[in-house]
């Protein structure tokens, strides 16, 4: 350790240095911030994300930047993302906009929509089409910042015990699918409710329903279902559902610029860093339970099921837009937007699948 | 300006003090690194590829980072990139891996192939599947970094003046399109060519070719094929180009590890970045060209085409495994890789793009 007897034109001397290196030191403050996620600890995919980002974003800015988590286990609710990040309580969230629908109806349309686009034309719409300037005049009145968190690719339709051949099969079927989708199969006639993951297995067994959608081979395979449900249908109620980040504006505010653009570039790559991993985490779960389960068989809902699901989901859209200006504005962007992005789809990559196929 | 008497007590204390806080003062250090681009100055997607990556790292590092852009006009060699960041010359480039099979015939491998994968199934062949391991190990004997540099989406077969019925209208055509995906065609009886960008409507006007490929609507607009060449085909031959960061390793190796993160996250970001605003570009100009131009005929190579441009593929392919241990390591990984993503992209994006199909 090195004595130093200071005397007053040393101390000045210091005081000077110091000075002279003031944004240096101010560079060197650590700035400390909690995310709350709807998860369970050690989530596959949608908890990796929130680690992948909290590490790059401590690694650029050489440490001065500190995201700490808390999973589910710790803060006990994980439907209370909106409220614990809109109060301060929490300066990040990690969830889904979807699920605030009933605090406010306009958040529901920045996850995913039936019928509506896939990841790579969501993308566009989110960062060339006006989505992210539309999902800021949602959240701006909560003081809220959302940007996306990360894609589960095209969710399955879903594990049924039985074969859906018509309409009249959905009559009365009791499915376990929440949001927006259920109540576009509750207006063809089916029984959507919802029930908690660990009870799910057991109320499929049981006959206490008659189906259910979880999310995809990425995390269906750890789930069990297709022992005891062989049809597997192929998704139209989430094609391309996007996880989010919430940031509390006035925590943001106070990060100096290159933190901020640190944080927002952080969000950015986890987020398509998430899409590719659920990517190839369901190509390798396809591949395991198809080899384990040869009995499991893939299906695509006939033509009458999936017009009368359009248009069910049209007339709940009309519905919405006729109650209120900006989800007005909201679903004809995206309209119009899928509208000229699918052709594109269309001549490129759904061309040249459909050009290999046997 | 403030005057100091330096006495030998001041100056030791100034140098303690500066010890103290010499992490700080290193922190403020401003790193400059010069790249090259195969592009002309201000070309529209792959020219903002490098500008947004230069701009996260220069905001992200508050200033410490500083990456300057040369375009084709500064170095005058747009294929000369890879020597000139071998060299030193450069520290940086951005370009696409396949332009260098002349100096290393595996660097074909990193771009796009033939019948390949389309592009999220060949970011997770990147990211999850062992690609960024096996890049590694062709471009380290350089002492290069290669990564992901933007993402072009599936390009279009190209502008054809008149239809293609069968193989036999392919023998003898003479075809503008570089690369492998000309040897494949060589093989079945075309006469592949390449001609410079400028000259390219003229070649084509004046029928010194029959039919020619670019990039897709993204990049063919303002290009102008399609007033004199109506046959726009799907794409079979570059199903998902990916452009290329090119790093001098030495220099790499230099950067303090937050510039490093920095770097690495500001290249992987705008490689995804490109992927979505090609996307948005393509369907903004695909519309446009077909609103101006409605004779535009999009069509695909019939069965018997495809079977035999397939066919001749994997002939090439097989010649080289067998002439190299590693071009064999990259060819099965990215064959095996492929059949087992392909299989969820069918049952995914696919089933339901198709299910909404009139």
């Amino acid at each position: 350790m090195i004595h130093l007897k200071f005397t007053g034109k040393l101390l000045s001397a210091l005081a000077l240095a110091a000075t002279l290196l003031s944004p240096a030191m101010a560079a060197d403050k650590v700035y400390k911030l909690k995310l709350a996620e709807s998860w369970p600890p050690n989530f596959p995919i949608f908890g990796g994300a929130t680690k992948n980002m909290a590490a790059m974003a401590e690694k650029m800015s050489n440490g001065r930047l500190k995201i700490t988590i808390d999973a589910k286990n710790k803060h006990k609710a994980a439907f209370g993302i909106f409220d614990m990040v809109k109060s301060g309580q929490y300066d990040m969230g990690h969830s889904a906009s979807y699920y605030w629908k009933g605090k406010d109806p306009n958040t529901l349309y920045f996850t995913t929509m039936p019928f509506g686009m896939i990841a790579p034309e969501q993308y566009a719409w989110f960062y060339h089409g006006g989505g992210m300037e539309l999902m800021k005049k949602v959240y701006d009145k909560h003081g809220l910042l959302s940007f996306p968190g990360g894609n589960t690719g095209n969710q399955m339709g879903g594990w049924f015990r039985k074969e859906i051949k018509s309409v009249d099969d959905l009559k009365g079927l009791k499915m376990r699918i929440p949001g927006f989708a259920g109540e576009v199969l509750a207006k063809v006639g089916a029984k959507p409710t919802n029930i908690p993951a660990g009870e799910l297995y057991t109320a499929l067994e049981r006959n206490t329903i008659d189906a259910l959608e979880w999310v995809g081979p990425s995390l269906d395979l750890r789930m069990g279902f297709h022992k005891i449900a062989p049809y597997y249908y192929t998704g139209w109620h989430e094609p391309a559902t996007e996880l989010q980040f919430l940031v509390n504006k006035r925590k943001f505010d106070k990060l100096p610029p290159d933190l901020q653009e640190i944080l927002i570039t952080a969000m950015k790559t986890a987020a398509y860093d998430m899409y590719i991993q659920s990517y190839h985490e369901s190509a390798e779960n396809w591949a395991k339970m198809k080899t384990e389960y040869p009995n499991i068989k893939v299906k695509t809902f006939p033509k009458e099921v999936m017009d009368a699901l359009r248009k069910a989901n049209e007339a709940l859209l009309a519905e919405r837009a006729a109650a209120d200006p900006l989800a007005k504005e909201v679903i004809e962007s995206q309209k119009n937007y899928l509208a000229k992005v699918r052709k594109w789809t269309d001549i490129s990559d759904r061309a040249y699948l459909d050009s290999l196929s046997d």
